[in-house]
């Protein structure tokens, strides 16, 4: 178990109007920032790409899948070297990403300096016309499909993988699944959208996940910047066990992307690309 | 009821494998563009402040609110003229608010021209140091006192009162809660910072909510930014019916706020400020 993922406090319990003092576990939400060293060897540039606060763990990978989600990077290949280095303020941590000097980072739509919360994965963008950059349709035209069968056993799977939303109650998770229901790697942080990040990194450098040929599972809602980051890495379905937004099926919807929502024992809801679930 | 607040679209619904056509409700997310208007009149300038994703309706008062928990405007009284104005973009929507020409804005720690998600309550902060800004401890010194006994009465309460969740079951609901345990003001939206903002927005030019003798109920977790908000408009005691993260409850302690996380009908925690909370 990750221990800095959890944080340890002192609190006062109270049960039917007994109070009692008690230890208690959070989760840990602490700043990462995000610095890019890239361009050519005769004009090396450094600069703070965002400040994210997120749950500490698997920093490197999440830094990897900002970079590809957000389309800042197209491969991982484009990556020399990832390191933390210690941070200016205290309780702060750095990472620092270093690109090949031969590649460009698409750095157009994302604005530069900002802050992203735990429950944020869109902050910074610099306007309505943003959102929408960067997804190829073709990413996602995978013709993976899943049993609804297994649709219905997965979120108890996910639920006995995790580790630290047992102790503190304030986590998201998010998982992948193969066509069989295997649960193939699974994260947890207090913002979903780093969870996807997490998620993301970890596979986009190893043969054994392809993202073309998984199911996304969130462990709560589905806002439009996950079906975002799933779509920019190819990933065909997607499925929530809370709610979608309008806005999550109106893009998944575009994007050919199968979106499953309050995935339940019993139930589910289809809001698009029912053609990949079977019966 | 605000029918711009839900979507309706058509989806498959499955039950122990019967599939279904079905019309469902989704809460709606669409974006907003905040225009702020300032500066003396030989030299008014016209600026896109920020670009939120949020669910239609109560839309002067998310700005209101949004204004003076980031700390830009000190005062309602600050604004002389609110209004919807047409957006360049389909489907978007713009509200401009103007200021008087002796108010000069505080801009400093406010990025501009990012876009908010419904999910963020920080977006466009330009550094980890930005965050604690803004709030002065006095703000929030308020010796208003709760009653542990009704603490565990006013989510039911809510629940009550919530009229879009009940149809999409993707709403955050923020609500104002008096020391009789009456609810005085209820906001729901897909971002939990924009119910906030709504919630504040509506109470800072009437008298019948005084902001400091009021307890915030939030329906999901209570993130940091909603703690920064909250304090920003003095008030004292924030219960959450999910859990906090760690940094929720350090800025809670910090800020002499009483903090109270998963509150259900015979039990909750306090994390911060025990002395209001009464048995």
């Amino acid at each position: 178990m990750n221990t800095a993922a959890i944080a340890h406090i002192h609190i006062k319990k109270v049960n039917a109007a007994v109070v009692t003092d008690a230890e208690d576990f959070l989760a840990a939400e602490e700043p990462l920032e995000i610095k890019l060293i890239h361009g050519p060897s005769h004009n090396r540039q450094q600069q703070s790409l965002t400040v994210t606060m997120r749950t500490p763990g698997h920093d490197e990978e999440l830094a990897t899948g900002f970079l590809f989600t957000e389309g800042i990077i197209r491969s991982v290949a484009d990556i020399t070297n990832i390191r933390q280095i210690s941070g200016t303020l205290p309780g702060s941590n750095v990472i620092q990403v270093t690109l090949r000097e031969q590649v460009t980072p698409e750095l157009k739509t994302t604005q530069r300096n900002f802050l992203a919360t735990s429950s944020c994965g869109m902050c910074g963008k610099a306007g309505i016309d943003a959102i929408l950059t960067g997804v190829k349709k073709q990413e996602v035209s995978s013709p993976f499909l899943f049993p609804a069968a297994l649709l219905h056993r997965i979120p108890g799977t996910l639920q006995a993988a995790q580790q630290i939303f047992e102790n503190t109650g304030g986590l998201h998770a998010a998982a992948l699944f193969n066509t069989d229901g295997t649960l193939l790697l699974m994260r947890e942080d207090i913002g979903r959208h780093n969870a996807v990040d997490k998620i993301i990194g970890a596979s986009l450098d190893t043969a054994a996940t392809v993202l073309s040929r998984c199911l996304l599972l969130l462990s709560g809602r589905a806002g439009f910047e996950l079906i975002q980051k799933a779509a920019m890495a190819g990933i065909p379905i997607i499925a929530a066990v809370g709610a979608p937004s309008s806005m999550a099926v109106k893009m998944a919807q575009e994007w050919d992307i199968t979106l499953i929502g309050f995935l339940r024992e019993q139930r589910f809801n289809i809001y698009s690309g029912a053609e990949r679930i079977t019966f």
